[in-house]
């Protein structure tokens, strides 16, 4: 439910509101401000909170129901305005286009410094996996703690934020000292204990869309990491697993305009992970950019013949400036700007 | 097999391979020009060809094999060039974008003019349903032969070529007679009677993916109408069968650039079909234009609320202008104009 | 629209309501007889059959709503009992379970022969491809007329009513002449044109599931020959296209429950194709006897090794009977008998 | 690799293979007792494998490769013999069919008494869930630890060792303190540091298939949480997601077969959460049974109705002996006998 003040309601009315809904021990209020009116959503128990008779409290307008299965993350709850994020000085939201470039891996100091240098000048930010998820548990997994440290080098170096995944909660607290953005992948998209710890962590989350998850468990899974008090989730399509295997997964771009009418958060694409080819993935980043994407992130590697992980599917650094300007050039025609620093 | 001639060699030489590999009685010859010298395509028994020692003849080059299960729509036939087709007036192909407009169905003589003569201005072609296939075999299916004579007279004052679907061979020639472009549905793509007969009618053919069609099945299905003897196919993507329900079909635009390194034959996109709803349709077309799709085909209609079919998904006539401007718009990035008259 | 008739209705007040829903143009009427009461089913236009005020005619108890999108395959429409057929002797319904046997394809009259002596003493009916429908134009496609000639033949020797397939309605008539039960394929289901030539033809017709057709659309399909005149009808669930590669197709034996709830057509289940395995067909027909399934449809050879088509999935003759005894068993467990001659 | 000894190998020299694999520091090793020789799989970095020259060693018969992407689940590692595990005195393998029931989610001790003692005369084991993974994090997510204690006093009463879920790796030793079998959720499979503390904790795991997970992957999973120490992992089919909703998701009882020849670990099937519908579930256990499945978990409920989770597909307690007996009919014809204690 969504309990409307009045535009003329006092902090002490929505404090009142909010005591109210606490104290029925099953609901969650979170106040969002809006253009004219206050509202305090009530997530949970409906009937605890038909049960209050709110409508009747000064200031307060009225109760209206949340219609979706997911709450936090919708734009209902936004009064349908996008959210816009600050990260680390790059702008994430519907004026601008972020590019987060980097390889797949963390491989070594140098060839993480190489690549990050590389594509510094174009991209808004920079991935490198120091944890991987693996199917086999006897695939090369990452360099683990060490490359977190690259990470943090190569930023100091190129200014650029660093986004990094977490796959086990146990190294929450190292991934979020170095990470400006931390990372759920696909495969941990439903993993809710791990949520709850990345929404407690006072870093923004990229969430990224599993496998086989409907749009709409993307939006729950987000409420998990919303509810634990970020406001910041970034939302990003990967490729879905269907019947053909042409592509490694398909890119589901058709996500993008229907999540741009349901939530308020932004969204971004992974073209490298869908593809699993590099002649490819330029055309699925323009693509993403030309459905209205807040952005991409893209594999990047200078050797990926001699890549650990995904070499097939990572862009060469040389190719990337002009890359970036064509991905670029198409989110200027839909209104959108650089995020770069 | 390629038997690649030699480029001095004569025409009488090429009519001795031709002729060769027809008296095996299991082989399908094709003759394939090329910039520097001509081929011909041995399709079906590999081993009956190896048999003849073609290589051995005067004129002949060196024999080499078709590695794809798809032989006709393959770009190894097509020396990796892209073909370009000119359909009464239009031109289909990598320097130009087409888009084909019109309604879902023609529901009466005074809604499709009206429709037709709104688009021209910006359309290539004019789509129209005569005969549709519905789920149901108690739903509407479509005025049928009238409705192909409205096509004709909407062609005469707009211009606009028409394409319109076959879906019963029995309608062949009716829907020849009218059709610039025979459309061949997405739940006919492997029904190989109706392909061949497509393929006899001496009409270029639009070949929809099948919901759950692979693309290397889309191309097979491609073969059987160009062994027939048209050399004009136009493949369609239009959404595949997903475990995603949000959008009707989940559209595969990651289709479009594996296509465009597997076969010479033009793609364009259908987004209508795939959204299932109006409001995401312009995302998609700009996406298609950008990933580098030869056209789009939509669905427009003056009075959607009043649609007999489809009326959820087919544009406005009063918003196809802007729509027409903005998806040219992410088409001229990638280098082609319009396809109109 | 059903119109349910009181119990003493007479003919003549049948014959009225049925004339007055056929002058309505948009009505198709069929009589349902029930256990206690007679039923008319309106399908179609609802508008046009509550217009015509029908509750108020002599003989007419009520009107009540068809829900469901198919009709003539609901079970609503046979008040809820399973329909049982007789075809050339072989009772096909809840009572007994019937094995269809035989080679993919008829490559030979020797090899059929082999087959059907062979198979004969624990089938109830005889299978074999005359016209094969394949993904690539080059692929065999069986020897078409003069294998119906051979399975007339082996008809004649082993009393085996014969199953084949109708690929193109120019065949029709020719297909009918030899078929006691005509089959239409996956890649058919939904080509209307062919289903309802399909239902004219006087016969018994086979409808196997599109490799990603839903069981609503299965039935609506069914419809299409239904409406026709033909009311013997019989399902098959043969696998269907998902992300799984491990096995050529998914069977979804959770249809058969499904399907014995929603309508009141037989199913038997196909494990060869689904399978793509023979090491896998026994263990899926027994599970399709303990689903509930009205019989299964396999493909066996005497030297699968050489077969022109699907050799790795077909069953050897020398295994059939011991495969036969252990799939009746199951069968035997829920209420069934075998359906042989 | 796989290093087969001699069948007159010493331990010592079994014991020398180990220490030189375990050298190299990228190979995990493991014994694998045979009917006639010792094998010692060497799983990891092949190239450091085939460096130490092992095949020169006394007591070594030859070095073969690993061919699967899965190792320790495979059944080449099992000498192609089926696992046998005896749980808290339940027999689990093939000459066995254990059927685990109970409710879906503990909501009251009085609640989970009933059911269990309704079902403690046909039932193998009990499940019941303490922690329930949910979609949407305002949905009840079961009574937690309270519940484990439930679960032990219904273990006390009724003998049924007791299978539950761990959903989170801070509940570990809390779980696994009560659980008779672990059990690792559908979202979880790919939840690799929740696998690996699984797999520390001394007790069988019960791994479900991911919704939208390949059977190879579902093997690598096990691969996980085999490599930390257990060696009993059985897998469970659930039910996969697919394009058709008439079910809730597709039961993919091909797997069962598949599995048999890929894998030594024992094989269930949980038809509950598959079929999404009561109406179903005795017709999927059945097929379950006939498939060749080591056993099933079903939901049990005295009052469904009234149900805190998934209540339209739990059985009902009085319907259970029936249940279970149609069931383990079909379970004897395939030469299994009740897992009962």
């Amino acid at each position: 439910m969504m309990i409307m003040m009045a535009p003329e309601a006092s902090p002490e009315q929505i404090r009142q509101v909010v005591a109210r809904l606490e104290a029925t021990g099953t609901v969650h209020p979170k106040v969002v401000p809006g253009a004219s009116q206050i509202a305090v959503a009530a997530i949970g128990d409906a009937a605890a909170v038909r049960g209050l008779g709110l409508q009747a409290l000064d200031g307060v307008d009225q109760v209206v129901p949340l219609s979706r299965p997911y709450k936090l993350a919708s734009s209902e709850l936004s009064h349908h305005a996008p959210s816009v994020f600050d990260i680390a000085g790059r702008r994430i939201g519907p004026d601008t286009f972020c590019i987060v470039a980097g390889p797949c891996t963390v491989e070594s100091r140098e060839q993480t410094l190489r690549v990050a240098e590389a594509v510094a000048p174009h991209a808004g930010m920079l991935r490198g996996g120091a944890f991987k998820p693996r199917t086999s548990p006897f695939s090369f997994k990452g360099l683990g703690r060490p490359a977190l440290e690259i990470l943090a080098e190569a930023r100091e170096r190129t200014g650029l934020p660093v986004v990094t995944e977490l796959t086990d909660l146990q190294q929450a607290d190292a991934v979020a000292e170095v990470a400006d953005v931390i990372q759920i992948g696909a495969r941990n998209m439903q993993n809710y204990a791990l949520l709850e710890v990345a929404g407690k962590l006072g870093r923004p989350v990229l969430l990224k869309r599993g496998l086989s998850s409907t749009l709409e468990e993307l939006l729950m899974a987000a409420d998990y990491v919303l509810k634990e008090g970020t406001d910041e989730v970034v939302l990003c399509e990967r490729g879905i697993r269907t019947f053909e295997t042409a592509t490694r997964f398909t890119l589901d771009l058709g996500a993008i305009p229907w999540l741009k009418l349901h939530t308020h958060l932004p969204v971004i694409v992974d073209p490298s992970h869908a593809a699993g080819d590099r002649r490819l993935v330029e055309a699925l980043a323009r693509g993403a950019a030309a459905v209205g994407a807040d952005g991409i992130i893209v594999e990047v590697h200078d050797e990926p013949e001699q890549a650990m992980c995904d070499g097939p599917q990572q862009l060469r650094t040389r190719d990337f400036p002009r890359f970036a300007t064509e991905v670029l050039a198409h989110a200027a025609l839909v209104g959108r700007r650089p995020s770069t620093g």
